[in-house]
């Protein structure tokens, strides 16, 4: 380890080389997207290696989820501290989160969701998830009122994935602050902890930004405190383990420095690649732009038209071209988003070999694709529309969990 | 009115010519203390002058306090807007506060509040008081319970001055903000409106302080939003008047920028002066500095002893000098106690002719002083020891005010 690309929290926006990759712009120069290799050295954290692979599927006992398999989480911080917990019968509690910036999620914000759903199931542990209406409210151009909105909007989509109800909380910022004097007190320890200067070369803030950006990342690092969760955790200090996309890193380098000078360890995380947009692996799915998007309430039709009209393609120009040399799979978004969401490994690598080959055309890829996310989609809208109010409220009231600590 | 001296936000720390006045500091280069009249143009506010007198007597119908008459409260901003508002029947509400850093208050702590006490009997309108304990711990080397200690503590003092529970809220930030989402949103409101820029040349905050206190500003902004306190005024947007010292001007500047550009009228102030250290008037009371300080739980030998001993005296060297050229009141630290507790007008004047004549003596001064004090200190400690543990939850429960919106 060679000093400045290890140190945890010296890695300032302007120093990037290549990729941009922090929590608001994930850009990359390169057509195959984002180098994660170089963003892992860069970050300073580990590569999920097949010896954690095979650690992870004799711990838990259960093969490993095809985002574990495929590298889709490719990158932690102490995991194996995590399994020598649960080896060990001591609890740990998995902390996600969402910024509600549209009323409907997209296909991309589903991925931390669907794998933690596998680690709820696998380690049978309560699961806390963030709605950072705050902060939404902070960058973007919407009042309070609408983001606290959007936050009910997205805990819709994220309980459609399946989540226990007796394991899983679900907060808005803007209200649990408000119910919790232990996460604000927990806030302010924070806060205590991290200067302006840290948080300038952590997150690139600068002197006009707003004093509610400049404070915001203590708040996405308080859930890290199981003490911010009495009514969960009562007052024990219990591991964290955090399944995010890697731009999100940066908050939890944070965290990391803070944690352990405030009494707590340190959280672990699993790291993901980023979910690519329509236009091809260089900028991830967002859902401010439309086009690039696939939304959770697309139609069959809009899904079908959208990925026809969009997606990027790795295939050649001519039929007779694609035939003889083949397509390219790293940089076509078709197979991208199949190696996310078609489970069956055979079936997949079938594809790729076909597609590499020329035997698989474009179109016949798109259909395979249009055929997988259709009725993923169709299931989560059907589970969606079961989510009443009724149960909405049950997620999103602090109460004690069914886990014994 | 020249540009620069009048706007109400340019005022940085370091281009003080004279007095150091800010929320952490009050030093004097001066022997009589802090120059009111440049500090009011520094920072742009008005003076109370005799037609703001006159009006606030005819107003509440009401003789005027001798903190008013005797220009102990010696400063405003828009104090005529609030006479307006209730010589119409319309209502407005008190705020002020303290950061609670010792466990018992002493004799400057208590001017806002013996002023708050009057306006709210004059006025029979709703107080409200923050105890900034999330403050205290972000600049002293306190931790969160220890802050929040202390702000049960002072709430005792405060209580014992005596208000009308009825019509008082009294709360602990570490508390209150984990209690109502709604102050939490408006926190939240003002951060997104106040730049790292602007609490630089507020407050003088540089790039090594921590982000809590970067950010706290807003937290003091927060209470003069009527919505933040919606059990007592629903969500009506109330103006406020803020009794406060000077020195926390800054806080209330900031928040005249921000509150109309979120929807609130400006909040009103009152300024007093400083309250004098016993050592003399370039510095005020504080409780860091136990020689410098008497402490509302100060036994009468405690009071005596301290202002025997400390209270800088405007006295000759020796009674025979004193004799011929009389005593120096301005500087005089027993006269200006006086000034503040010695409610007798008439009395006040009599020792002021006496002691610049030399017909009365630092020791035959600091008599008066001690007798004046001593009652004032004793039924202060009977008081509190009467506010029982009840008595202090039911001030510092959220609840409805006995007040008429």
């Amino acid at each position: 380890m060679n000093g400045k690309e290890y140190t945890e929290n010296n890695i300032l926006k302007n120093e990037v080389e290549d990729d941009v990759v922090d929590p608001w712009n994930v850009v990359s120069k390169s057509e195959t997207g984002v180098d994660y290799d170089k963003l892992l050295k860069r970050f300073g954290s580990s590569r999920i290696d097949s010896e954690l692979l095979e650690r992870f599927a004799i711990v838990t006992g259960k093969p490993n989820h095809h985002f574990l398999r495929r590298g889709i989480f490719f990158s932690h911080r102490d995991m194996n501290s995590i399994l020598n917990n649960f080896e060990s019968g001591k609890p740990f509690y998995l902390y996600t989160g969402r910024g509600p910036s549209s009323s409907s999620m997209h296909l991309g914000h589903l991925i931390p969701f669907i794998f933690c759903k596998w680690l709820q199931d696998v380690f049978n542990v309560p699961l806390i998830i963030q709605l950072t209406d705050d902060e939404k409210s902070l960058w973007k151009d919407i009042d309070i009122e609408e983001a606290n909105k959007l936050a009910y909007e997205n805990a819709r989509d994220i309980i459609a994935v399946g989540f226990d109800v007796e394991k899983t909380f679900i907060f808005s910022d803007l209200e649990y602050i408000g119910q919790c004097p232990n996460f604000y007190k927990n806030m302010v320890r924070i806060q205590k902890c991290v200067t302006f200067n840290q948080v300038k070369g952590i997150f690139g803030f600068g002197d006009s930004d707003v004093i509610g950006k400049i404070s915001f990342p203590a708040v996405q690092a308080t859930p890290c405190l199981s003490t911010s969760f009495p009514h969960i955790f009562e007052n024990k200090k219990i591991p964290c383990l955090i399944p995010c996309a890697i731009d999100q890193d940066p908050y939890f380098r944070m965290t990391r420095d803070v944690a352990p000078r405030i009494g707590f360890q340190k959280p672990a995380l699993l790291h993901s690649v980023f979910f690519p947009a329509l236009q091809g692996p260089k900028t991830k799915m967002s859902a401010s732009d439309p086009n690039s998007t696939i939304f959770l309430n697309d139609t069959p039709k809009q899904l079908k038209n959208k990925i026809n009209k969009h997606a990027f393609s790795g295939g050649r120009t001519t039929i007779e071209e694609h035939r003889q040399f083949g397509g390219n799979c790293d940089i076509d978004v078709s197979y991208q988003y199949l190696k996310f969401f078609l489970e069956d490994d055979e079936k997949l690598e079938q594809i790729r070999k076909d597609y590499s080959s020329g035997a698989l055309l474009t179109g016949e890829l798109k259909k395979i694709l249009i055929e997988t996310l259709t009725p993923i989609l169709q299931q989560h809208q059907e589970r969606r529309n079961k989510v009443t109010d009724q149960v909405l409220k049950q997620f999103m009231t602090p109460r004690k969990l069914n886990y014994n600590l």
